[in-house]
């Protein structure tokens, strides 16, 4: 099988094994849905999956995904009539696995035990590095990055549909059903995580969920993404309604500067704390850097979050290929809080950035 | 502090102390977020607690919660600037926790490591039984049936809107996005997973993703949830657009008379694997037992998944206050499939149903 031949699944499966062989495994039991879904191409909602050193790959599901399995896979499958521990451990001994990695960050104690109980004589268990299949996933491929534009697109596209049909008076959990709604119309399958429309002093919660709180007069931050055909997208904006005053100006004027140096320092070579410490600098000449209390941005694609972590302590190198939120934020209690967010691609120049919807300073 | 004076929450964490003194331990880490909810009332993405032998509690979250938490919460919070493992740990050797409980099935071998690794000197880390708090939630309090009422009510009222703005040629994903948008302008927080809607032939796979496929004359099924205050509802129907054939007829009657009977067997002390018997019988009788391809059903509350499982082999014994789905299903490749699902509250004298939607063979 010629490389322009392979899926983008044979493609990484063939990654996987190459990490595989070089941990000196037989093979690697993947129970993360999320690497099952990279990896095989399944989408459903039980599944594991064992990589084979050679290349081969074996999916486990059950018997409500039959059909479903078989038209989005193409590697083997097992349907497990019952528990997938038993499924699994028959494919260990047909196979004659001696040395099985699992993925330590993705398998629960319990399940560790009842694997370990069912284990064949002559195997055993051993824990792959952290965040192996992870690290491949980090760097996305043509096809991924194609699914994520679209993903941004519609999300953008949904938020201008969602404004023009706001009215003052509105309550957040509202307007919140409303990007959804719109965001669905557009194609998108579903929010990538829910939705948060936070008013006035409510902006002061970074994660804030959406309630019978009324927009009026004053600061709305919008924290929205969607999944289309399993990709996710990630933006906030700031909105305000009526006039703002200075002092919302001042704030607003200096987290955009901080997001424009986040967006600067992204270049392959660049450690994804280097970023993190733009956005902290710039917030910090104007006295805020107190109010900044998360990390700069995260990578996203078959999950809102996913490595790298752009945060003070993390030393992994940004990588072409890799998309990434940039995400300063300033939180003041009794106040209100500002975050603007935007996904951009990392390209051999620096970076692209995704996301269409303009950050000028927006009073409606 | 009298039982009346005690919150909701105050009473779960007095149950689930006892659990922790039963088990010889001097505190519970609890790792499942639905957990921490259930007993603390946070809701935010990123929590750990401590539940103490003598009825105490300590939240763990990160600044991004500070307020929130504080809004939620009535048992003493750490706000952890790093990760959360080494505040949880800061307070097991502050409090002198010498046999710290986790939660094996809701803690991953890696943050094991982690925990272990920083774990004080004279405390020691020992898994609690499987399903600890899980049996705690199994049994519904009235604040929760009444909160699981209202997103059955909700869920049925969408149901209903939707269908009404229902026109052939509409698609999967269009009908889905109708759904949930109803419902959201209901009062829903979020679907309770991802809305399915299966025309037709579609209808084989149990757990169809809706698509682009265009809704004609045929079988629709129609499974979907509301999340409303946290608490899931769940229901499946079948609507036949156009007249229905003598084969569909039949085969909904069937399903439908093992639903009854998967009903009519639910009382406290029955075992969940008797109703589960009960549907299966029934559909042997039609000749139609291999065509169901999962159990029975399922509690719900917080998760939409919740134990006890309606299986073949689950002998746990139902008890008044449970809330769970009868769902049997049968599923065709190449023809369709047929489910239908309530969800029902256990009383004394048998169940209550809860969904109010009817089961009449719907024709459009």
């Amino acid at each position: 099988m010629t490389i322009a031949t392979m899926t983008p699944e044979e493609l990484r499966r063939e990654r996987a094994s190459q990490l595989v062989a070089e941990l000196k495994l037989d093979a690697l039991l993947v129970t993360s849905l999320d690497n099952v879904r990279y990896l095989t191409g399944f989408t459903g909602s039980s599944a594991n999956a064992i990589i084979f050193r050679d290349g081969r790959a074996t999916l486990f599901t059950d018997p409500r995904y039959t059909v479903q399995s078989k038209q989005q896979v193409n590697c083997a499958i097992r349907i497990a009539k019952g528990p997938l521990t038993k499924a699994v451990m028959a494919e260990v001994a047909r196979t004659k696995i001696s040395r099985l990695g699992f993925e330590p960050e993705h398998l629960n104690v319990a399940r560790l035990a009842a694997l370990t109980k069912s284990l064949p004589p002559k195997a055993r268990l051993q824990p792959a590095s952290e965040g192996l299949i992870a690290k491949l996933r980090m760097i996305k491929d043509e096809g991924e990055i194609a699914l994520i534009r679209h993903a941004i697109n519609i999300n953008s596209q949904a938020l201008e549909q969602a404004l023009k049909r706001f009215k003052p008076g509105m309550t957040e959990s509202a307007l919140a059903a409303e990007i959804d709604y719109q965001s669905r119309k557009l194609g998108a399958d579903k929010p990538a995580f829910d939705t948060i429309i936070a008013f006035g002093e409510r902006a002061a919660l970074p994660h804030a969920r959406p309630g019978a709180t009324k927009i009026g007069v004053g600061m709305v931050l919008i924290d929205m993404g969607a999944f289309c055909g399993s990709y996710a997208s990630d933006m906030t904006r700031m909105v305000h309604i009526g006039p703002a005053d200075a002092k919302y100006k001042r704030a607003y004027r200096a987290v955009l500067e901080a997001q424009l140096a986040g967006i600067a320092a992204v270049r392959p070579g660049a450690t994804a704390a280097s970023v993190d410490s733009a956005t902290r600098r710039t917030l910090k000449k104007h006295g805020l850097e107190k109010e900044f209390v998360h990390s700069t941005g995260h990578g996203l694609g078959l999950e809102i979050h996913e490595a790298p972590r752009l945060g003070k302590s993390d030393k992994s190198k940004l990588e072409t290929g890799m998309t990434i939120t940039i995400e300063p934020g300033i939180y003041i209690e009794g106040w209100g809080g500002i975050r603007i967010e935007d996904t951009v691609l990392v390209t051999k120049s620096g970076c692209e950035i995704l996301t269409p919807t303009p950050k000028d300073l927006l009073e409606m």
